[in-house]
């Protein structure tokens, strides 16, 4: 079992030299594999609970800026499309400290947390999990079977989950998560996995042609037993047009 | 020109007392009335800048209470439906602190401001827009003519407009900006009116009705010169669980 070391116990005095008192940020970080949604977990040092990784806003730093911090030091990767969703400021969401109980009294730890949620998602083969000071543990947990988390993260990690499968109604999903050329039976499985149910094929393919984001190639797959589906890739500008603006499918 | 009260410095002093430091929250209270939106803005004392309503969240309040607070206190409104949707923490977002000037240098309000942003949709007829202790003026301004704002308020108010047209794709409106009874015509312009475009009778009908939240009455709406239009009203058990669901028109 391992402790926790004297760099954190100094974090834990002095932190708020460097940091934002009461600030903190939470990341639900997903990963697609092959028909696999998943979720980035923390174990906590010292029989400790399971936890979102997070961290805290240095005090001349953006929110973006400190949540792509966290999240490239947990997954080794850059370069991550990641969402702000919800700020979680509920007076009683860690009302029983459970970490960090070796901190004195008075610490800024000890304050009330208000917490910043971000997602992200991304390849999960390509990521590195790395656990943080405070924990010995960090890997995937199916979206099916989390475990119970510390203080409110079962609230935000369900709440980014829903955001997320809202998030496919007016944005693109699938760059940097599929091959870059993929069948549509590949990308429907994508949107399958993430809204964890299926869907009609014919409306599918109609919705997905419809945002005007792919280009079908010359070329089909092969070696399959049926015949051979053919092959798409995204359209780089006009699906990261799609992802700032949103898809205009609506009113 | 109204100078800044006493009750107002004491609180500039010592507000951290009762407030959380570096933490504000920024109202963009919208309103609808016979085909216009408006949204209610402040004008600050001593040939201050306009600005969102805003506030400070208490030590032991909830974010959603801090904001409720805010909107009651500027609209004499009490259960307006509001949506927290973005948190601002840019660090220079607010560099030249252009309020509060007379503060002393080192206070609680000179500080850097992480703000969270919370938008509401009001019928403006029913508004009595009230002032803050450092504010002069309180009304309503036409969408398309917000003047400069101070910081980066018109960045949030882009983005809460932003969101409240987004959110028309998968949550309802209506209820308490339309009469009881109303007209599809009358819906249909509540839309367009947010949407600031020229909708399709046809779709629009066709897309309200699926969304299975309407109740088409027996009685017709009378005086018109041409036939007369049905009434409808909203079924409020079904209005409310799209509301707190969302609709499902997507994946």
């Amino acid at each position: 079992m391992e402790t926790i070391p004297e760099i954190a116990n100094e974090f834990l005095r002095n932190g708020h030299d460097k940091f934002l008192r009461h600030l903190s940020l939470d990341c639900v970080i997903f990963g697609f594999h092959e028909n696999e949604l998943k979720v980035l977990l923390l174990k906590w040092k010292e029989q400790g609970p399971w936890c979102l990784p997070g961290g805290f806003v240095g005090k001349e730093e953006s929110l973006d800026d400190a949540a792509i911090r966290v999240l490239s030091e947990r997954t080794g990767l850059k370069n991550i499309f990641l969402r702000q969703f919800y700020t979680f400021g509920n007076p009683r969401r860690e009302k029983k400290k459970e970490l960090f109980r070796g901190t004195a009294k008075g610490g800024w730890m000890m304050e009330r947390f208000i917490s910043i949620g971000f997602y992200a998602l991304v390849e999960f083969s390509k990521v590195s999990p790395k656990a943080d000071m405070f924990s010995e543990e960090c890997r995937w947990w199916d979206v099916h079977s989390v475990p119970k988390l510390v203080y409110d993260h079962n609230e935000i990690f369900a709440t980014a989950l829903s955001v997320l499968r809202s998030s496919l109604n007016d944005h693109p999903i699938g760059y940097r998560l599929l091959p870059e050329k993929f069948t549509m039976p590949e990308l429907q499985r994508l949107y399958e996995t993430i809204l964890d149910r299926k869907l009609d094929r014919r409306n599918f393919q109609k919705r997905m042609l419809g945002m005007g984001i792919l280009e079908r190639l010359k070329e089909r797959k092969t070696g399959g037993a049926h015949k051979a589906p053919y092959l798409y890739r995204f359209n780089k500008q006009k699906y990261e047009k799609a992802v700032r603006q949103g898809l205009s499918n609506g009113f």
